[in-house]
């Protein structure tokens, strides 16, 4: 596989250990996510080789984070460091019906004073084939959206496959870029869209409904106005309680619509990240397996893995992976 | 919210941490409550303002203890000291099928030294409208009864409203007291019953079966016997087993009978304290909502939210027990 | 009940807490194990009278193995040392969909070391009258077959019960042996057959279906076979995910066919020792119940109660699991 | 004793367990502190009345700061709530001759916002006798020197004693305001200098040596040019290693000079905050004991105590810090 | 060797890890001890055959120390059960000059239950050569010191050595016995005194130094006395603060005055227990090894030893503490 | 700086926290080690190039071991896998006089299998200029002993440079080669010497003293017997007791001999390691430091604060290095 390459902030998550919260204990676990590079994790732990950008701070905790992202064998060579302070965020893990709370510090960090001059997105690209972006670096500044297009734009000349997450976080954007806009422009250089209903109905200004029927009649409405875009793929989740979630997913790759079965997690051990164990699953299957489908059974088998692990990342092997595609879902123990 | 005034023994529980036995680890956690302790403070974090009375240590067990209390933000002016230690309960926590176990060192604690004399009701009631006691109170010692006796006493006179937990724990009682006629003596103060069958057997004498008509026919029953009462509310747990419960409540308001649907907890973080969760979501919710069935409503869905919590206590706000009650049961990510 | 004789490895467990998987955390646990200790301890739980038989190393692992086989009261008296390192295991905890895995350091243990010479089986088996082996001794070691083999023949002589968990696990046998005929052998010395479909297949060469008629028909045929076999005991574990079992158990006695009910382990614990807890609720029954129906019940209950303990031993109490056969398996709190 | 009033930033401190550092583990611990906090919080464990000035974050790990302070019995009804994060430093404890690192995360923090129209001074300074500032506020933006200032002038006004613990940190102070300035014009409001030479050499812009007749000619001068000052309190540290400290102190308070004995610090917990527990040392002592000697011998003790808690904040109460004094520095067991 | 018994309470003891105080860490470990259990495990780990005799709780804290003890070898069939709580005491480790504080939770305990009609001394004694008890245990109740005295009486009729740890503890002695009336009938039946000048003028109603000279007055004085008494064991404890120590010991064996060597513990991990190790070592070494002066060495050097363990307990062996002696205290790696 | 190739087995360390034995708690730590490993890690922790070439578990602990050393920027490519698992060792950390104990099970370890055919050296070794051996390597098997001469045969024809710690434990060695015989092959394609007079000793078969003189006269002798040494360097370490140690070098240049003053390390954190900590920071200061001398003051230096790091490895920057050797041995904070 050739090289992927992921942009996006490196955050340090905190948590209390289990279902506790911040006022029951003073002992806490860290772990470095952000859903680009949590993208890009999963991907080498399918064996792919990947290169992470970004922007982390100059001091302990940015030796830390590069440190953690070198342990799963991604590429550091291209981050490039800041006086500012690494983006943090503080997670309280939830629990059947109490919700899971987020509380983010990352307005002022290290990645928030990124700009087009300090990635050399020429060298940087060289190798890969294949570019990775989601909806919340371009809400974040000015900066790091024009670092982003600036990417992209090299990328699609160069005839990168580009898969973008255009999750729309509308907490985020408070820099004055307008989102609809922001995003229109970087879609047109991206051909991979990753992304449901809601996602669709942002940038198309549609309100589609839920059905299949509506999910085929955006999706073909997008690829008509965004024509780089050849395929669309959905991930579906529906959640019991906190604890106990399902999860499918659906595509339109241009001529065929496909749905997978629910695959039913009982027992929800984290679910930060699961979306980009999805997107990463996708990136591993259209470049390794048969055909659209067999990529989306892969990542939805991957992303209700990810359910599994605590943290940001989906730890799952390709193996492991198959594992549940094969029909292994009772888990039984590997000697 | 004028003062809510709590009364009772405040214990240190000492657990092993998640499923564990204390003959597999030497590590454990230690958190204080005491059934009334751990409805005033949850009543505090709904944002009301609370007192709790009681007799602590005074060692660095007992200032741990404050402290704990403290932080809370419940009032602690009104605490008095012992030379005896604080009591103590060591708590492991089952799993499916699994019993968890309790075993209790708190017949000479300090609190087993109380006496009316050392308690300033005058003063310790000053500014408050809401006083609850429960049955472990009086099951304790002459002394612990008579000051509790005291308090309600002087709390009737001003006009408080006075909730009863009657709980009949048949381990207790030790020191000569009938239970019956202590319980009598002490309702008779009180206004708003909060027990079930169980409890309505045992201080009317009667043998009413759990269905809906009998607890109506109970409630009026005690309601004739103890005019002073004017609501009873019940809650009902199903226990599919250890680790997956079911909450419901029904209510006896003197005119209406109401019950709500069942809540389903299907993952059991910790049941200790759940009915004092359900006494403070019904304290703060006859004060603060439009009518007793959305108080019990409320205390419910208090109950049901304190099954996800470590510890004796409920840490729930009012915000998020509203959200379950809006229909957030999926436990969606708060961001 | 008098004494009964275990004889297998120890091995040390080491894993991380909780679902975390050794890249995620550098502190993890360590618990002692082994099939036959697992058995030994947990007889010793409901209050049996044990002796372990097995060879450790003779440096501070030893002796932690040594102080951690006593802290359950059974007899480390016939235990022998060797310079080899004790054996060890990694396992990481699954999840839902996701296997646990295993990793084995055992394959120059100090147990690998065992020889006849090394143990006196005359004097270790005064006063016992119950022998317990399972098929991962005979695999390990042209020495450890011997010693078993040894063992059993002089327990036979003595009149002993011995009860056969002949498991056929593949990835063992490397020193020569043809399993087949190792286990044959053995087979001759034991009375009770603890073991499935598979198990029978193996020694017998047949190829049985799961069905309880074919489950009737190969244990006569094992009968048939072994002579000194008198009770076939079978553990049915129905998975629906790595978190969610049902546990069954079915016998035939020589004369009659019995099955359990299905037991419900919504949320397991840790499933590692959940049949050797079968096993060691069969020798507890067999031993102390009224028939063997009761006593398979017992076993089936201990069985399904160790899923939720962390680590190799079920540390149930005979009360616990009679507790969960009175029909209490709603877990209700212990005071 | 009547209430000191505290104003300042409320950090959180994210650490390593023990020697670590955060590439070693992902296991830390937090605690919150903050200069001014830390005085405040050793102030209520001497057992006296303390309000805390600040503005933390509205969020669950605001109500944890909110909680942490409550904890001590510090009054937290003045505090202001803030939409930015709550600061954070990250700090990793040296050993020997390593140095520990420390990381601020606090530039934008809830904090940074304060304006003096956050802050009511009036209501907060109502029975109040003592407001204490250090060099650490006026440091971070134009809004938290006003506020500062603001309230200097008004307790002034209203009789106040005012003490300064003007620590001048160069890595800080960068909105524009000159260092000097600005403490020169705080300075004029106070009336307790805790500072050393360094100190003294910044606002006066002398170079006067660390020897005791240097620090008398600077105290005398400084009290001259700002003539609201009356006593100079100054600590003075000999480090053997990063794990082995000296602590004593010397004053001039307007008419003597008088110096205490070393304290020997052989194994040293924690440094952070020891300043912080002189300058409470004397605020407790200049109010509670009978001269300025003895005061600053307090205040030395409790600096010395406080390198032995983990942490930022001195857990040591009065009785503990007389001990010291009394002579009992060989640490015998308390029964 | 021949059996060793030893009789007294049972304790938990549960302390924060590290230095962290109770008000800091919600997280607390816990160990058993108790003074004479303490000397039963250090001679159990010295390879000595023990027996320890005493009165645990009924419940699963009862079970764990029972765990506990028989982890180390000690014999637990003499122990018998109530239906009171363990005693447990609260640890917080000192440092510097920072003192250890303890709070006990015994007055009411299993142990305070003991009465002479629950010891079958007659079958306990049995097989045993030496009986060591402390002057803790006549100091609870009229029951645990007419239990004693009655097990003394016994084994010295049967010819034990008889070796006596006579602490006078003032805090304890509630139950009306005077003191020194009590340990005077005690001692009459003792062979070997260990302790100090304030023990020997506490029986003797004397005010001796602690000079040498005194120390051989003294105990020349109690041997006059106290006619069964042969040898006299003193050990002296020099605290350069609660983290650095020196340990020394001397010795009045009716003939000869012998003192060892201070040994310099310049890092104190945890002193509880350390008296009992110094009893432990001299018991082992007044049976093993070749003269007085040979015994009081090895417990000097055992005593030292454990200031460097975790717990109440002294987990050196004899080639340890024979390692010390012979001149290793540079703390060599073995390999 | 060119690339640093080192080779060696790669152990799992295992052990409990603080000064605990595996005795008192469950909770283990793990590190990854081995001599070369950590060498290589702390040059890469200098900044430097660095590829460690071995043979790791072919499972999720070999995997983990390979996350290990590329979290420290380690080039992980020319690693080969086995299927026997990899090698471990448990550690308990003495204190005081309290020696350290380590037990090894590394004796049919994944590396144990290493063989010339299994790694490519003509590629392993491009790019580089700088190999690192240890006596420990040759020790182990035949195979590792040729793997590791044919590395060196190889290295040598390039013209590398050649730094040998020729270490000589005697428990190893036990395939039948002769240490002597093995070393002397060895260190004739070496030109760095890295040892005492031990080492010396062993390879020359002398018995000089550790006197200076001798030191001199050794090195000279050395060099004559293996011409193509060029340089000897020698650490010496001093110990007061476990906790406390004085480190000092010396070397022999060939033309010069100089010794550094010792660095007095108080409160030693973790010793394992500080001799490989030497190496590395000799290997790190003849490439970039102006002299023989800088280079062995920067490798002491390095060495010291080794022991403040837990683990096996120095975790010092090149910074933090030279912070020492500027004169900040006192460990002020670094902000």
């Amino acid at each position: 596989m050739s090289q992927v390459i992921t942009f996006g902030e490196v955050l340090m998550r905190i948590s209390p250990r289990g279902h506790k919260k911040f006022i029951q204990s003073n002992m806490v676990e860290f772990y470095f996510g952000g859903t680009e590079l949590n993208v890009g994790i999963s991907i080498a732990n399918f064996g792919g080789s990947v290169k992470h950008i970004s922007c982390v701070s100059d001091d302990f905790i940015g030796e830390t984070a590069v440190s953690y992202i070198s342990k799963f064998g991604v590429d550091t060579s291209a981050l490039c460091f800041s006086k500012r302070p690494l983006g943090v965020y503080f997670f309280e893990v939830g629990a059947v019906m109490r919700p899971s709370n987020i509380s983010y510090n990352r307005s002022h960090s290290s990645f928030s004073e990124i700009l087009p001059s300090m990635v050399n997105w020429e060298a940087s690209l060289e190798g890969g084939k294949w570019l990775h972006w989601t909806g919340i670096t371009p809400a974040l500044t000015q900066g790091s959206f024009d670092t982003l297009k600036e990417g992209l734009k090299l990328a699609k000349a160069k005839g990168f496959t580009i898969s973008a997450d255009p999750t729309y976080r509308s907490g985020l954007w408070k820099y004055g870029k307008d989102p609809k806009e922001a995003l229109t422009e970087l879609l047109n250089y991206s051909t991979i869209f990753i992304g449901g209903i809601n996602e669709m109905n942002e940038v198309l200004g549609t309100d589609f409904s839920y059905s299949n029927d509506d999910f085929i009649e955006a999706s073909k409405l997008l690829i008509e106005q965004f024509p780089s875009i050849e395929k669309v793929f959905d991930k579906i989740r529906t959640s019991v309680n906190a604890s106990w979630h399902k999860i499918r997913a659906r595509m339109w790759n241009g001529s065929e619509f496909r749905e997978t079965e629910d695959l039913d997690i009982t027992h929800v051990v984290d679910r930060i990240g699961t979306g980009d164990a999805f997107a990463a699953g996708l990136i591993h299957g259209l470049q390794e397996l048969d055909n659209d489908y067999a990529a989306m059974e892969f990542a939805s088998a991957a992303c209700a893995l990810k359910h599994t692990y605590e943290g940001d990342v989906n730890l799952a092997t390709v193996k492991e992976v198959l594992g549940i595609l094969g029909g292994n879902t009772s888990g039984r123990l590997n000697r």
